[in-house]
């Protein structure tokens, strides 16, 4: 019984591993590059030039992508096994991050534009939103939990991961429709924010 | 001996759950984006709105291969080990389901088309076949199934589940060529209809 | 020590996995569908119905690699450890496999086509060649198999299974300058004749 | 504790393993066949002999990403756990790793390009000094490593490792603004040098 659980808990993590790998490596593939009818050196490098827009979004959406498998693993940790609750908001968490390259690619080739900058705040906030509800999903239903957790701490902590990254999206998200570039600064700030460790959710 | 079995089970669900895991990811990369020629806030904001039956035939499929994994998954469960029979069976599983981003794009284009709609009921309804057949090999083939099954809930609950499903892919589809938005909604119905837990095949 | 060599083995056959079940599935993102101008009923199902040859195409390469996948699952199943020949040899391997998309994308394109039947042919060839080889390499390092191989067994079924297969895709690959047909008929037959299990390369 | 430990290791092994296998069979993806409007014989064989330098190309990404992923394997099995850096760094190698399918793409489409040669030897750069950076992290944090590391012997192979690769990357990049062949023929030098074995990391 106890195996067959465990298993559970291994063939989700290895799919959502897949579906991790896969986007944050397919998020190049929309690096497409224009077709040069006279290709000398300075038009080729001029197109290489052209593309550093689409290449700071894809490097982006590429960071991102490892933080939320950073702090899936993290969550994954605490984990025992998984009802049907927990697995479908899995899969809606792999979903938006599925379609994280989608935004990625609008914004790399509408860089200037604001509706491209919204809808790709908008898409980053989806995935942290779903993180969030496992968070408290997990709190309410600590039988899925390993180990005794600390209810107080629990609480307090998932309350922190909870709201603060959706939050921050949602205005970088709205700001954009104000001024574009400084959406793109409060993205790249939750961005290199999100790469540092932070409290963590277990007491050990 | 024993082990060399298990191995080869493993490798044939670490090989299926890749090409799920691909399968589901790469959905989103047919979200192709038109390009356009007066990029402004509302020409851009239009093609995103523009893109929503797409999206939406997008999340059916995502969903779709979620609910063939889980019930994959679910069927590996009360695998012991695989002969030709069912490791051919498996792979036409596979063809099948890798087959889906090919209608879900057509749908997508052609939201409002009877023949692309009807296309889409007909590659759901093919990987739902072999899963039933699979149920059907592995009732006649007992010594592929762990521990020792009841014969007749085995035999009541694979009928069930080998039937339920195809048919209504195929009225679905049949019906796709009477009205269109009533196909879809069937298949819409079926996707969350099978979200929810059924019967298990095990009586543990 | 001992583990160390198991731990490479496993990866490599991850690694390995990995590569035939994206092949595997990304076969069908080559099966484009040709812009409708006018997406009435009848001309969307035209079109669905003329992309039978690029189906055909597709279901002959992903049961190719299916074979190879698992040929190359029993392959591993003789191996204890990899030296570098061998390692190399299935980086060929891979990289053969890897290239499959490419003129089965070609032959579904044009499908009456004698250069394209030819090319194809030839490239199904190269992987069974790396495969013959690296069945004559694991017979020149029996170091590198599990247990003690018995010597006569294993080169005389090795032999038969390394000139085989190629021989076959070079004699269709010559036969599509004759006769287009006829070429693509000998790859469906050595499809269909592999796909059924044969001597084993085991004596156990 | 340490089966906490060993895991993360594993999971960030998975993870890798996953791109490195998906970088390496998407390459092909872009091996694009030109539209021939009278596909004859003769017009579908030329087209095939004309997308050679893209599969020379092609193949060298190929190997590159094999050897990658050699080293990358080679690596992981000094390492006993991961801190942030490392984890970061890691993801870097990944980022860079997943960035060759578009300077290969760029130097098939441009094979006598000088600006496409010199693009694509900076992107071969970028991935071997993030490795020596990765190997110098490694012995300034020595208690990330297994077992009790020879000082001497591992600051010297590092060296030996760290600034090989990525000097000769840069000086075939900076030859390709004087001889386009030239920096190719470099960068095929390194490919071949590296597929074979070096002086291991390791002392035992």
């Amino acid at each position: 019984m106890k195996a067959s659980i465990d298993f559970t808990v291994n063939r989700i993590e290895t799919f959502s591993d897949g579906v991790f790998a896969i986007v944050v490596t397919l998020l190049v593939f929309d690096l497409h590059f224009p077709h040069i009818n006279n290709p000398t050196n300075e038009n080729v490098w001029a197109a290489i030039v052209a593309t550093l827009p689409k290449l700071l979004s894809w490097i982006n959406s590429f960071l991102v992508v490892c933080v939320i498998w950073m702090n899936h693993h993290r969550f994954m940790q605490q984990v025992k096994s998984f009802d049907f609750g927990l697995f479908w908001m899995n899969n809606l968490l792999l979903l938006f991050t599925s379609l994280l390259p989608f935004p990625t690619k609008l914004l790399g080739e509408y860089p200037g534009n604001n509706a491209a900058t919204f809808f790709y705040g908008l898409c980053m906030f989806l995935p942290t939103v779903i993180f969030s509800l496992m968070g408290v999903y997990l709190i309410r239903h600590v039988q899925l939990l390993k180990g005794i957790p600390n209810h107080n701490i629990v609480v307090k902590v998932a309350r922190l991961r909870g709201f603060y990254a959706p939050v921050i999206y949602l205005i970088g998200a709205g700001l954009s429709w104000v001024n574009n570039w400084l959406a793109i600064g409060v993205y790249t700030i939750i961005s290199i924010y999100f790469i540092f460790p932070r409290t963590k959710l277990t007491t050990d």
